[in-house]
C-alpha cells in the first residue's frame, strides 16, 4: 500500500523540493501584472460564474480568484483539512461547492457568500468526489475505511455506506476506493484498488444501491475518469501497460484492456509505464490523449475503437492535458524542473506542437475558461496563479497564491463527470 | 420583405390557432403533477445555476422555472416589449440575463434577485444577441434600423453602431441584420439578410471593427448558427436547398454551399425547402442534424465536410433538434396539429427512432439540462412547461404557463454560441 501511495505522490509532484518561502520563490526583476494593482474588491462583488476556487494546498485552504475583476485572494477558506489532491465540485443550482479531505472532512462552501458554510467528519482519508446529476447525492471515495460513501447533498447526513469489502488469497480485505464521477442516469461510477473492481452505483431509486460490479482486467487500480459524454469510465493500473475501459453503454461487455505502447518504438518495451492521475486525459474530437509521465511523448488513442493512433514526442514527461473547449487544442503541462515551468500546445488536427508557453515553475493544473478565451494555471514552484489568453497565447494576468495546487471553476456543475 | 418575414413568422410557428384560455387548454382529465403542490417556493430560495427562463410571448414577459424545487412563476419579469423569436443570453459572471425584442427595447436581467434591472432602447427592433466571449460587449442584430449594435455590458451605453449600408442595383439599401453569436477570438459573427454578407467583428481591441466580410454564395439569408466548437457559420437561405458554411478558421476560403437534397430521393426535388431556425440544428459526434420543414424528414449532413449522408424518416415536418449533451440522442420537435404534441427520439449512432413521446400541443422549444438528465420543452398550444426525464422519458413536472416559448437556463453563459 504503502509503495502505491509513494508512487501516486510522485506522478502527481508531492516529491517536491522543499518549499522555498512566497517572498524568495518570486523573481524581483518580473513583477506580476496585479503587484501595483489596488487592493482587491470583494471576490462577491463579481458574480458567481466568475469565481474560481484555487487549492492552497500547504495552509489547507481555499483561496478565491474572480475572473471579471481579476483579483485574488480578497476572500480565503481555511482549515479545510489535508488537501493533496483535493478537488472540488458544484451543486448544479451553483448554490455549494464541496471539498473532500485527506483528513475525511468534508466542507460545503456557499458559492455566494464565499464562506465554508457547513462540514461534516466522513472518513478518515477521502480522495475524491462527485455530486449526482439530479444534485441531491454527493459521494466520497475513502481510502480510510475503504468504501464509497453517499450523503445528502442539503443535510450533509450519510445516506449509505458502501464499504469495499473483499478477500485476497483467503484473507478479508477492505479495500480502498478511488475515481468516483457522476454519470448519465443518475449514477457514480468509482474503482476499488486493491478489489479491482469497477462499481456501478444507481442513486436514482430510493436508496443508493451497486447496480453493477466490474472486474478490472489487471491488478492495482489507482485513478479513473470518464469521457466527457459520460460513456466510458477508463481505469489506470499500477506499473501496467494497459488501461481497462468500461463502455458504460455495454457494461455487460466488461473492461477492454487497451495498450498505451508505441507499437513502431523500441525504447519503450520494457520501461516502467507511470501514468498521472487519470483526469488529465484529454478527449478532443476523435480522439485521446494520455499523458505517459515516464517517456516524453504523449499516446494518441482513437476515441471510438480506443486503438493506438500515434505517439508526439513532447519536450518533457507529460503530466496534465486539457483539451480547449473549441476541440482544436490540447495544452500539456510537464514534470521535472526543466520543463515543469512550460506549456505546450497541440493542435489536434495536425498533431504538431503549435507553441510553448513558459508560465512558472512547477506547473500543478490547469484549465480552460468554459467558453475557451483563457487558460488558468497554477505554478507551485513559483507560488502564483496565471491566466493565459488562449488565443494570443499572452500571460495577461498573475496572481501571489501560496503554494497553489488544483484550479477549480463552478462551471463544472454543468459538465459530466467533473 | 413583407414575404421573408411572413415565412419566418410561418416557419417558428406564428400563424397560430387563436389561442385558447389557460383554462381551456388544459385539459381537465389530466392533472399536472403540481397541480396539488404547496405554494410555489420564491425562485431566489433556489441557487442561480437552477434557474430557467421562459419566454411567455403573448404577455411579453419572461417566467422562471426552478429546477430545484421544480416550481414556476413565483416571479416573472413584465413589459420587456414583443418577444417574438426572442433569445436570452447570459453573462459569464452569471451576474446578469439579457433579452432583446423585437420593440428595440434590451432589458437585463438580475439573476440573484430575479428582477428587471436596467433597460435601454437599442432600435426600433432587434432579432437576436450575444455576449462576447470575456463579457464585456452585448451586440444586438437590428432589423430596424439594419445593422449590428455593440454595447458595453456594464454600463449598457451603445459602444457602436455597425449600420449594413450597402446598395442592391444602384440603390442605397440598409440591410437587416440577423444570427450574431460570439465565437472564438473575443468576436462576434453576424449575417445580413438584404446584403447577403457574413460579418465577423473583433471586439477584442480597443474599439469593435468589422474584421471581414464574406459574401455568401446565395441571396436571402435569413439565419444562421454556430457549431458548438466555435467553427463553423452556417447560414439559411429563404427558399433555397443550399446552406452556406463559413470555416472561421479559414475565413480566406470564403463559404462553401452544402446541400440538403437527399441525392436518393426523388420526392423532394424541386419541392420547395423551407428552414426552420438555424438554432434548431444539431451537432452531435461527427455529424450534424438538419430539420427539413417542408418534408418529414432529418438531413444527417458529415460535420467535417458538410457532405449530405443520410435521410431520416421522422412523424412529421422536424421544427427544432437538439442534441443531448451525451452526443447520443437527438430529440426532434415537429409543427402541424397532428405532430406538434410529440417529441422523436433519434439514436446517433444507428439513425434509427427510438422513442416517441407525448408532451403537449405545439411544442415551440426544447433544451436539455447541462449534464443531460433532463429535458425542459415549452408546449404553446396546452399552455405548459414540461420536464422530460431523458432517462426513462417519463415526464416528471409540468407547469402551467401562459403561452410559453423559448426556454433559457443560465448554463447557456459557459456555451460557444449560446
Amino acid at each position: 500500500m504503502k509503495k502505491i501511495w509513494l508512487c501516486l505522490a510522485l506522478l502527481s509532484g508531492c516529491n517536491a523540493a522543499p518549499e522555498r518561502t512566497l517572498a524568495s520563490a518570486l523573481p524581483a526583476a518580473t513583477p506580476a501584472p496585479s503587484a501595483s494593482a489596488p487592493a482587491p474588491k470583494a471576490p462577491e462583488s463579481g458574480g458567481i460564474g466568475s469565481r474560481v476556487f484555487v487549492v492552497e494546498r500547504e495552509t489547507e485552504s481555499l483561496g478565491v480568484y474572480d475572473l471579471s475583476s481579476r483579483t485574488y485572494g480578497a476572500k480565503r477558506i481555511e482549515g479545510l483539512g489535508n488537501m493533496r489532491h483535493a478537488t472540488m465540485t458544484f451543486s448544479p443550482d451553483l448554490r455549494y461547492g464541496y471539498v473532500a479531505t485527506r483528513s475525511g472532512k468534508l466542507s460545503r462552501i456557499d458559492l455566494a457568500t464565499v464562506t465554508r458554510e457547513r462540514d461534516v467528519e466522513v472518513s478518515k482519508n477521502s480522495i475524491d468526489i462527485a455530486i449526482s446529476q439530479d444534485g441531491r447525492y454527493v459521494a466520497t471515495a475513502e481510502y480510510q475505511p475503504g468504501g464509497l460513501t453517499v450523503l445528502d447533498a442539503e443535510t450533509l447526513d450519510v445516506v449509505k455506506r458502501l464499504p469495499a469489502d473483499g478477500e485476497k488469497g483467503g484473507k478479508p480485505l477492505q479495500s480502498r476506493v478511488t475515481g468516483v464521477v457522476d454519470a448519465p442516469g443518475n449514477r457514480f461510477v468509482c474503482v476499488l484498488i486493491e478489489g479491482a473492481e469497477i462499481w456501478v452505483v444507481d442513486v436514482s431509486g430510493k436508496e443508493p444501491r451497486i447496480e453493477r460490479r466490474v472486474k478490472t482486467s489487471t491488478d492495482e487500480p489507482y485513478d479513473a475518469m470518464i469521457t466527457p459524454d459520460g460513456r466510458y469510465y477508463v481505469v489506470g493500473h499500477m506499473g501496467s501497460e494497459h488501461v481497462s475501459v468500461l463502455d458504460l453503454e455495454k457494461p455487460d461487455s466488461g473492461v477492454k484492456e487497451v495498450s498505451l505502447r508505441d507499437p513502431a518504438k523500441k525504447f519503450d518495451k520494457g520501461a516502467p509505464v507511470k501514468l498521472p492521475h487519470m483526469a488529465s486525459w484529454a478527449v478532443a474530437g476523435d480522439r485521446v490523449f494520455v499523458p505517459l509521465v515516464g517517456e516524453p511523448r504523449m499516446v494518441v488513442l482513437n476515441r471510438k475503437t480506443w486503438a493506438f493512433e500515434k505517439s508526439v514526442p513532447v519536450r518533457g514527461h507529460p503530466v496534465y492535458s486539457v483539451a480547449a473547449p473549441t476541440g482544436k487544442e490540447i495544452w500539456v503541462s510537464f514534470s521535472g524542473e526543466k520543463d515543469d515551468a512550460f506549456l505546450q500546445v497541440i493542435d489536434v488536427e495536425t498533431l504538431a506542437i503549435k507553441r510553448s508557453i513558459e508560465v512558472g515553475g512547477r506547473v500543478y493544473h490547469l484549465d480552460f475558461t468554459p467558453r475557451g478565451s483563457h487558460v488558468l494555471v497554477s505554478a507551485n514552484r513559483d507560488n502564483k496563479l496565471v491566466l493565459v489568453d488562449a488565443n494570443s497565447y499572452a500571460i495577461v494576468d498573475e496572481e501571489n497564491v501560496h503554494s497553489p495546487s488544483g484550479v477549480f471553476g463552478v462551471w463544472r456543475a454543468f459538465r459530466i463527470g467533473l
